[in-house]
Parts: C-alpha cells; structure tokens; sequence
C-alpha cells in the first residue's frame, strides 16, 4: 500500500536563530514506515511561538522545518494504518503522542516546529496517532488554523473553564486564540465581553458575536468596567499575562474561573489575593491540548459549520512576508501560508 | 418589615393518601420569621413525582399541601432577610437547603409537597436562602414549571453530563424533563436526537429543535438505530429506566455517559456490562438540583430566552382535574395551575 | 421535647472594635424552634480570622458574640428535628447553610463570629443542618479545633488538591491549618515536606510525620531547594500568600496544584507566570468548607484517630489572654478555651 | 548507541486459538529505530484476559506473541530516546501511546497480547513513551505484576474512584486487581471491606489488612450484610458483573460510586435503579489506565515499599503449566514466568 520514492521536493528551513536564515531546501520525500502516513501539505498557519521558536528563545533543533501548524492530504500510508485513509484531508497534531486528557511532562517539547521538523514542506510523514480529520466545510487555509489557536481556545473554555450556557466569558483582545474562542463560546450558549484597544475591532468582534466590549486603552481599570457591564464574568480566557492578570482577577464573579494561555510577557504577573482568595477563584494554566480535544472541537465546528477568521494569505514562497505580518500584526486573524500560490 | 395577619387563605390539603381527598381549607396567613419570606403564589405546576406522593408510596405528612413546584411573589420579609426583597418573583427550591453541589443525604427527604408542605396555597413561608429568582420573560405559569423538571435536565446535561458543544445528546420521548434538556441542549450547541412512540410529537419535537429523532415503537431496536444513525451519542438523559436502559446502552459513543433520571418503573434495568464496560461508559443518578444549579439554569434560560413548553393550564380550584391530565398524559409539555384563574 | 428556660448563661461580647471591649455578658437561655437544636457549649478554639473579625477590619455585627469555632452538647431540640438528638456532642458549622459542595456567593459572609454570633457562651440555638457530630475520641477542646483550620486544610488537601497516594504535599509553616495538613496528608498515604523558620518547629513536625523539611531562613530561595529535595512538588497548601506564592510556584513539579489558603497578608502576590504556565499549573482558592467536607474529614479522624495539636489552652474567663496567645504565636497548635475551667 | 544483532533469542508464540498451539520459537534480535528501546525481557505475568486472547474470543493477531504484562532491561535505545537509559529497569505499558487521562476510541485494541505482540519473548522493541520505570524494590517477578492489575486497581480507587481517607471501599474477591486495591487503599487511608467465599482467604485479606469481610457463600445477601456492617460503602470495586452488581448497589452508601471492572461474566447485569436512583450512586467502567496513572502507581508503590502478592511463578519454558495454574485459580495471587528460570 506505500509508495517509495526517489524524488525530492520542497521545505523551509531555519539554519540559524535569525529570519534571514530561512531558506528553501530540498528534501527526499520518504517513505511511510509501519503506523505512519506521508501527507501532501497544503496550507500552514503562524502563531506567536513561531516567532519565539525562530529566535530560538527555547533552544530547538537545527536546520528546523518551522511551523507547527498546517493541513495536508494522506497520499500513502505505512503497514497496519486504519484511523486514517488515502485522500483524507488531515492536520498533525501539535504535540506528537499527546492524544487525550492533561498533558504529561516533556510532551509538548517535542512539539512540530521546535525540536520536531514542522510543517512547511510539501511533504511530511506523521505517525497514524498524532493527526486528525478536518471538516469538509472547512478551506485548506481555514483548516490550517486549527491545531494551535484553536485548540487552545478549546481547552481554554471547555477542559479547564468547564464553561455552561448562560455564562459570562471574557476573552482579551482579538488574536488567534481570543477570535477561536469567541466564536466557540457562542455556539456554547454564552454571553461573551470582549476587551480590545481598538473600537474598529470591537466593531467587529461585535458583528462576528460578541456581546459586549470595553476598549482598554480608553478604560484602564478595564476590570472594574467588565465587572460593572456584566455582573462579574465566570471565566477569563486569560491572554495577556503580566499586563492583565490583575485586572482579570477584578472582573471576575464570585467562583469565577481563570484560563491562563499567555506567558509571552516574561514578566512575573500581579495576582491580587486579597480578591482572588474571596471569590473562591481558580487560574488554570493552559498549553494547547491533545488529540481528544482537537477531535471534540472539529466536531463542534463541523455541526455549527464555524469559520476561523483568516486576516492574510501568503504563498510557499512568502514565508518571509508571513513572518513579518505576524510580527505587524496589523490584521485582525490568522497568518496563512497557501501552499498552492 | 413584616406584617401580621389574623386573615387566612386558601390552601389545598391531601388528607387521605387518595385523589379524593384532595381539598380546598383556609390557613392562617403567617407573619414570616428572621430569614423567612412569605410569598404570595401565583402558579404551580405537577409532576409525575406529585402522583407518587399523592399515592403515598415513599410515605409523607398528612394533611399535605402538595405539588413542589410553584412561583410566587415575595410580600412580606423577616428580620435580616437580604437575598430577595419585597415584590421579588420568585420560586422555593425543590428540597429546602440545597443551595450547592452534589446532593447530601437526607436533603430531598424533605422536598416540598412529600414531607414538607409544598405550594398548592396562596401563601406560604419559605426561608430566604430556598428561593431563587425568575427571569423577566417568563408568564407565572412558565416559572412555575422550573424547580423539579427544569433543574433535573439541568443537572442531567451540564452537572452530571458534562455537554459540550457539538456533542451529540439522546433524549428519551417528550415528557417535562426531556423537552427542558431539548431547550438547553440546544442552547448548549449540542446536536439532539429524540426517541418516542409518536411521529407528531416527533415532529413537535423537531420545531423546537431536535436534529434526529426516532421512532420507537416502529424501531425497537432503537438503539442501534440512534447509534446508526448518530454515529453513537455522547450523552443519554435517561428517563425511562427498566425499560430503556440496555438500548440507552447501545447508542453510546465510546466514553458515553449516561444521566439516569428516570426510577419511576420500579422495575430493575438490564445493564449490558459486555457493552457498557469495553465502551468505557459511565452512568450517574440524577436528583434534581440545588439552588446554584437552579440560578445557573435561569441564566441561561434569560440570556436565550428560553421557555418552558406548558401542555394544560387550570385554574386553582381544578386540581382534581390537574392531576388527571398528569395521569392521562395526553398533552407534551407541563401540566401547570394559575392561581389567577 | 423542647424545655423553657428563664435563666441566663454567660456569653462573651464584643462592643467595639477593640479587644478592651470584651466582656462577659449575661444573655438568656433560648428554646430552640422547629428545626433548631440549644447546645451546652464545652469548649471553643480561635482562629486568625478572629482577630480580624476583632478589628472590624471587614465590619461585622456588634455587639458580637465572638468565635466561629466550638463544641457543645445537644440539651434541647425544637420541632422536627432528626438529624441529632440529645446527648450527642457537635460543632456548629462555620458558615450555616453551606451544606455540600462550592461554596455559593455570600455564604461566608454569614458565618459565624463575624455577621452572625458566635460560639463563645455557654448556650447556642443553631439549625440541626447547621451542625456536625465530632469523633468520640476527642476531648473537647481537640473537637474545638476542627470547624475552620480542620476542614480548610480537609479542602485544600481533598477538594481542590485532589491528593493521591504517593504524591508530595508541601506544607508551609506550622499554623493550625498546616498541622491538620500535615495529619492528613500523612494520613492519605502522601509523602509530605514542610518549610519553617524554626529547626525545633521543623524537628516536632518530622516527629508528627514530616518526611522532609526546609528552614526557609537559611534557604531563602526555599522553593528551588524543595523542588531540588523533593523532585517538584504535586500539591502546595499555600497559607503565605504575597510572601511565599512564587516560591511555591517553584516548588511546583509539572502539573502541580496550589490551594491558595492565605490572603492574611494583605499584598498582592507575584504570580511568575513564566514558570506557572509551561508547567501546567494551577491554583484554587480555599474558602473553608462546608457539612459534606467537615463530616469526611471526621470520619478520617475516626478511622486514624488522629487528634488536632493543642498549643494552649485557657479557661472561659481568660478570652483575653487567648487573643494575647493568639497574637503572640509562640505555641505549635491551637489557642483554645475550655468551658469547664 | 544503538547496536545490530544478527541472533535470535527465545520467543512463545500462539500459532491457534488453542492453548496446545503455544510453542517457543526464535525470533530475530531487532535493532531500535528512531524513538525505541529494546528490552532485555526478565518476567512477566498472566491475566484473565490472557485466556480470552488464547481463545480467540475477540480475534488478535495469528500468530502471536502472548502476554500484555512483563518487565525487562532497556539494552539497546534508538536515536533520539531520552525518556529512559541503558539499563533502566521498565514495563511496557499495556495499550501502546496511552499516554495520559482517559482511554480514547481504539485504543485498547492494539494492547499487547492481542492485537499487538506481547512479552512472552527474550527481546522486544518498544517506543520509549510506551514505557514506565520500575520501584527499584520489587523483584522481576513483582515488577512483572504491575501493568494491568496493578493499573487496573489504581484507576478504579483512584481515577475513576475518587477515594478519600476515611472513606469505606468494598473489594470483591482476591484476585489479581483486588488485591491491589486492597493494597492501595489502605496506602490511601481507606478502610477496606472484602468478600469471598473462602474464609481462609478472608484471614490472608485480613493479614494484608482488609478491616472487615464478608464470605459471600455463607451470607447470599452480602450487599446487605456489608451495608449493615459499615454503614453503607463509598466506593466498590466492582469485579464481578452479572452476579453481583445488584449485590454492590445495596451495599452502597448515599452517593457512592462502583468502578465497573468486571466484564467476564458475559451475561448482562440487573441495576437495581429503585436503590441505584435514590442514593445518588453512579458506575463508571474501567479499562486498566495509561502512563500517567501507572507512574502515579508506581510513586505510591515506592513510597510506601508496597509489593504484589505473588501466587505461583513458572519459568519460560512452563508457559502451559502457568496458563493452567491461571485456569485453576487455586492460589491467591497472581501467576507469574521468571525468565531466569
């Protein structure tokens, strides 16, 4: 059933800590081994850690294959495959063998993108285990957000925040994770306040769902404000780290539930017990999520046929320009690499 | 803040454990104590449980002001009442002191309209911490359908059921309970498939929502047929109990879960261990709800505007005929009482 | 059933706040209502809270009758009640409703000794949910020591900290929470490591069972020197608060659980979210607890006879000298106060 | 680091579903790829489940490998392993990538023994995540209990379990997983209830620590016995099935949980829902357990020196001799192969 080759094709690689380092190679399209299949990648997405993985802040390995996130299509499969089949339209996971519940120590430092070959090439092998269908409904550029983005909003709400219908979420801004968890709050059944720097994007937070909003740079005590506006929240999808962490704490209703995703600042954050420990609050660190939840999530975005906003598409060749708008962040969703342009 | 009055009012009373001795006397309206509100009601509704005591099959006080279930208006407040105050609508929780969690042992052995006195009555007592507040949009009679058969498919989805959205839900026919777990399974974001004997209800059940649906009657088998169907269900709200259970069993996902609600067969269930086990499946009894799961519903029911399907409205003095419709079950929704009528 | 009194009892009060206003007062024996139980009042231990509750730091009634912690004998019962009968030796709950589960907003802020009277007098009526048999293996001035620092370290151990067998507790200090830690964690199969100021404080708790132990004195950076000593830590019963959260981040192993006990500091904590969030921590707020959790923990006390550690103890008269004990902190164990004396 | 071998070592195979088709073969000595370890196997143990894959009950692998539990030497490791070293002493774990929380769909199917080769070898290649060290206390033969009883016990006390000090655990008979529990929970602070039908082995129980026990031929209503005698059980240890579900429900306290290991019988179970509903009780079914919980095991193993309870121990060649001894179940404890021999 596998196919052997002896061509070439394809691959970005970082050679050095430093963007400029970042080359097309060419690389042996291999052969799946037992339980592994051969993808033909079709799309990738960026998030903030590719940034932080290509100025090696963490170490990785060198050359490194980038990105973490992408979509390809099964075009061979090894010995004893059956989750998965010839033409199925899948995403690697994050975390390789990180398939159900908590994460264990080590696994997601072996993550794609860092010290595992990622996924900007025309062609990768993935074990069996550690991919997962998308929704038909989904363009390949769409589905490419998925692994990273949303599956941490995902957790961020539903594994750690064991949100309900009828409760109040915050989510901070409007980057990849926030606009995810937007989105999946709503088909939740919760009302959803947003914060963000920019009444243009609150406009438009609004029209994709958002209930209510407080811009922050306009209302500094931006906790207070959420806390007025909505009673107090039961869960903050908790983005910002250090600049944040105190004002979430404010906004939040007694019982109220903390999912913490940004560590980015690298400041030690303020927690201020003395509203914290009387409001019976929690925090609840979050890293990504496994394949249990990867599959949980596409079956919700598949029956509530949900899109991923994407803000801009760049072609194989763009990796560069990719990179760049990331660091701009000029636009409101996903940074995408169309590998068919 | 508290009034005396040497007036009475009107009451219903069982005397004998029989539907004739049901009948209207006059009570002493009481001047409510530190922590007591007197409520003057305006509706209530029955549930099957009501039959059950009104036959006296767990025991139980007579005379007994029955049914559970009412909503009413808060009139007159004791000393040190904070949590509601005069001109509140409001409905007494179902077992008086459940304000949290996990039921305790002994709590439901005091629910109104069994061994305590329930709200068949123009006025009654209830202590300030066992009332919650009703949304705005509801009639009297649509909160008056809340305590028992709302909060139980409360507890059956999101306390015990854990729901998530884009799960898919099995819900077992069209009685009080179910059509309140259709409502919020809905809301959730879940997918619903309903089971019952009769393709007009179905079809009732379908505009309110229901994805799928299958017929029983004409499917025995349904289990396999909702398995088929769905692809396996994530979560079952089993009423039916002896009778339903090995095929809820059968249209479990694996790592399915089932809320049993329904005991009122009085017959034991076969639990087919060669399927529940290899599917990793859980079962958990489901007893109604405290008071944090009562507000927790509410708010949902107010943020989508929720309301409760009401079958037969009587007026206060067609009690008699209440119960009857409870017994002739030709009606899908609740069996409800207004006051005003 | 119930029995008239006349008479009067001694009960200590608090007419400003200032502990000079502390005085014995003489205030009539009650009959307990439906529902209600009189307990002679045998013996009551303090708590840090009651030296903020002295202060009025968060207001509270006055006068007070003051002391959330005590245990007495049921002499009288009202109407209807079931759950004790005379004879049997109880403490009162520290927050009254709180029956099971989370708790609900508000429900501390009626607890006893601040808003509502507390224990130090001879005679109280209290709810018969509202109190919890003690193990007969205790003296009373040991069964006093169990309402607060017994069930917060019960939840910060069992219910927020989940403790397993085999797992490693770090405990700080040697206050009345941290030794009932130390108990039951020992108690739970758990290896446990303690950090102190004093090597004679360290030396008795080893004797308690300690199985490791840092003077954070010498060992100012005490966090890395237990996560070195220990492995990294599953659980932290954090009492510390602003002085102590970062270094018990630290002492963290991968997934490690805070239960954050201590807001007595009054400033706000660093939170080092650059170690909290790849580690995939988190940390809950321990609020007490309520009946369900108090009764667990007894039945453990029971089973491992295990007996709270008493520092000192006063007679009824000598409240003021227990303040001053209280304040003073130079025992290992509780401040208590035994009626009889 | 890794090395080749062109030598074949000692391997059993199961050539039919028929226990005369067992016969030692050679098999070559493999080199680790990429991620793997080779094992220097020393012992192993047999399970029920053994003779369901002997016979073929639910298909496998032909021919194959049998046995899913054993113990051996890491000799040779693949490029890239850094979870274990030369020399480590490991267990493969039973399902192969189950690496954390609960079982996901499939993945018990490729267990060991089954549908995957077993450990009835001199050598095997194993991924290195599919591998968990060893206390160094136990012996070979010890170590070779652990992977499916030993997991299986702790998964249903603890994972599914929830249990606590003080807390009451009823465990059915003396076999494999109950006498690790039996193990465990008193590791845990537990108290233990025991049924069988032997009254010797009720005495070795309770030389192992069991605080009370039932012989369940002498008393048919043992659920009723047991409930008399404790007060009603926490937790039940369900390895029964069909014969004695009923039994574990009425010997269930209020809101009690019975883990559902049990699935040999074949023949469904009565749930009597008339006792199950009103306790609150609630079943969960229990598939051994991944990594995570078998490295928690083995902390609580370590910590408290704790070792399985050995039946009967075989050398390689006695294979049949061993399967028999597992048929026969005349000895408590578990039938083990010592490689050495």
């Amino acid at each position: 059933m596998t196919t052997t080759h002896s061509a070439t094709s394809r691959a970005v690689q970082l050679t050095r800590h430093a963007m400029d380092s970042l080359e097309v190679v060419q690389l042996p399209i291999e052969t799946p081994g037992a339980g592994q299949v051969r993808l033909a990648m079709r799309a990738a997405s960026l998030n903030f850690r590719d940034l932080v993985m290509m100025k090696g802040v963490h170490g990785g390995i060198l050359p490194l294959v980038p990105l973490s996130d992408g979509v390809g299509v099964v075009e061979a499969v090894g010995e004893g495959v059956t989750r998965v089949g010839l033409g199925d339209r899948v995403c690697p996971i994050y975390a390789p063998g990180w398939w159900s519940g908590d994460p264990v120590a080590g696994i997601t430092g072996k993550a794609l993108g860092g010290d595992t070959h990622g996924v900007l090439r025309d062609h990768m092998l993935v074990a069996e285990g550690d991919v997962v269908k998308v929704p038909d409904h989904l363009t390949d550029v769409e589905a490419a957000c998925l692994p990273v983005a949303g599956v941490t909003a995902w957790s961020a709400l539903f594994a750690y925040g064991r949100l309900q219908p009828g409760e109040t979420v915050l989510i901070e801004g409007t980057g990849g994770v926030s606009l995810f968890a937007l989105s999946f709050a709503k088909a939740a059944g919760a009302r959803v306040v947003i914060i963000s720097s920019s009444d243009e994007k609150i406009e438009r937070a609004k029209a994709m769902g958002a209930d209510m909003a407080v811009n922050y740079k306009s209302e500094p005590e931006w906790g207070k404000a959420v806390a007025t506006l909505t009673g107090g929240v039961q869960l903050v999808v908790e983005v910002g780290g250090a600049a944040t962490l105190a004002q979430a704490v404010t906004a939040l209703a007694y019982g109220g539930r903390i999912s913490q995703v940004g560590l980015l600042s690298g400041i030690d954050a303020q927690l201020p017990l003395r509203l914290f420990v009387p409001k019976s609050a929690s925090i609840h660190a979050v890293l990504v999520g496994g394949r249990d939840r990867f599959e949980a999530m596409n079956r919700a975005i598949a029956l509530h046929q949900l899109r991923p906003v994407v803000g801009e598409t760049f072609g194989f060749g763009q990796f560069t320009e990719a990179y760049q708008a990331l660091i701009a962040q000029q636009h409101m969703g996903k940074i995408t690499i169309d590998f068919a342009r």
